[in-house]
């Protein structure tokens, strides 16, 4: 299946007759007579089990930011994930639950078949200009993304290939020898693949690149499934728009791994030491 | 109104004569007959404006604990802060959206006078003992609580008399004196006032007790609001057993602060140094 998968991924907005960017095509929602929209799974996302995570985040913002209703950017994303998602069509149900002033707060579903498969809920909000100061900084000492290899894609699932992932520090094991680690920190480049201009839905999907924190702590493979992964956006248009296409610093970190759950989170970072992102998620493992 | 407020926190449940401790009072939920509960605003858990937040997150994860489907226990919770919440009665709205084996997620809303005023997502899991490491480490060289003063809650709203919090690194600013800091990590002791076995709405509840860091960043108040929570429970039913009343360590920071929202990040350890919870927030501030 994943032979398969791959085979498809040239057919699909990797050539030069398809102006549009994989994922473009993989955030393609159409608007439905009851307020909802219709989409599909994208091949060149898939993962080991239904589409990467970082795109069905993206999903559920894209289809806020498409609704007529949407007041300003957003802010905050939580993302549920409730059950694995199929290949194939589903809907997204964006709902304003409330409207104020400068912010909005939505509650999203995503469901196949008539059941829920991915859920969350979207603020958004118009920022105004005021006191603004960085408190954490990026990684210091760092090769630029043009001095590092490119992590290899053979072998790995489709999605990751849509990424140009550059590790700076144990963005990935080694080797899968099973040798337990002290600890799982990463930094690495990482940007879209072929690169895209940035925006928020791209933010959205980088916010789960990182590779489960368990796979770096333990050298070994496991069943993980992301539960629910929060991002917070420090981003606004002109930092997108100064970002454009280039490299993205990311960072990660856990903190705890307890029966069957542990979490992670992330920092992404613009070229020039600007945080664009931060982002949080609990997983399922199977150790 | 404050003072009006403070002189009610005598008449509820801090007396002898009512035996119940008063965030059991504030969680108090009645079925109703459409799924939904009725609950109330509590004045001991009064901020300037509407109810302290944890509370808020607690009542969210509350309706779901009660709901007669829930399966398991709490993984993660995230409560987003609609509106604000006027002091008087509430209905809360918990739908369990999805049901698997071992994992459920929820929809829960809080509805005022026909408005959504607070909304939020739960998931809840039956965790299996497997392989289970902590990664971070809790603050070292913190002397016990009872060496520290206890915050005087004088001239703060009501919530802030129902914790003791006694700061072990810069919880609380010297002084309001506008004078810019460079940072804001905070480390204290926090329990329930007057002392509660801990649970995990407690647990929820204590993920918002910590100073908006902008007030320590800048040493000067703002009106600043929650405007989305997110707490993952890593704690079991034994680790809060293990816990019970005793002070829990407490540590806060935050990432960035950009026209009118900033992230802070908490984690809560147990007496024996165990992880119980880690949180995350957006706030919205006006500098």
């Amino acid at each position: 299946m994943t032979v398969n998968l791959c085979a498809q991924r040239h057919d699909v907005g990797m050539n030069n007759a398809s102006p549009r960017h994989p994922f473009d095509q993989a955030l393609s929602l159409t608007a439905r007579a009851d307020g909802g929209f219709d989409g599909h799974t994208h091949p060149a996302y898939a993962n080991m089990v239904g589409p990467y995570g970082g795109v069905t985040c993206a999903v559920l913002l894209q289809a806020v930011l498409q609704h007529p209703q949407r007041l300003g950017d957003p802010v905050v994303l939580t993302a549920n994930f409730a059950a694995p998602i199929a290949q194939g069509p589903y809907t997204v149900h964006p709902r304003p639950a409330r409207t104020n002033r400068s912010t909005q707060h939505w509650v999203v579903e995503t469901v196949q078949n008539g059941e829920v498969v991915a859920l969350g809920t979207v603020v958004t909000a118009v920022r105004r200009p005021t006191w603004s100061r960085p408190e954490a900084r990026p990684p210091a000492d760092v090769p630029p993304p043009q001095d590092l290899p490119a992590l290899p894609t053979q072998a790995l699932p489709p999605w990751v290939s849509r990424y140009d992932m550059r590790s700076v520090h144990n963005a990935f094991p080694d080797a899968f020898d099973g040798e337990e680690q002290p600890e799982a920190r990463s930094v690495l480049w990482v940007r879209d693949e072929p690169p895209r201009p940035l925006d928020f839905a791209a933010l959205a999907s980088l916010s789960d690149c990182f590779l489960p924190r368990i796979f770096l702590r333990r050298r070994q493979r496991a069943l993980i499934g992301t539960v629910s992964l929060t991002t917070y956006f420090h981003a606004d248009a002109a930092a997108l728009a100064a970002q454009g296409e280039a490299h993205l610093l990311a960072t990660a970190r856990g903190l705890n791994y307890h029966d069957g759950f542990f979490d992670q989170s992330g920092e992404l970072w613009s070229r020039q030491g600007r945080l664009l992102a931060s982002t949080h998620q609990l997983v399922y493992y199977k150790a």
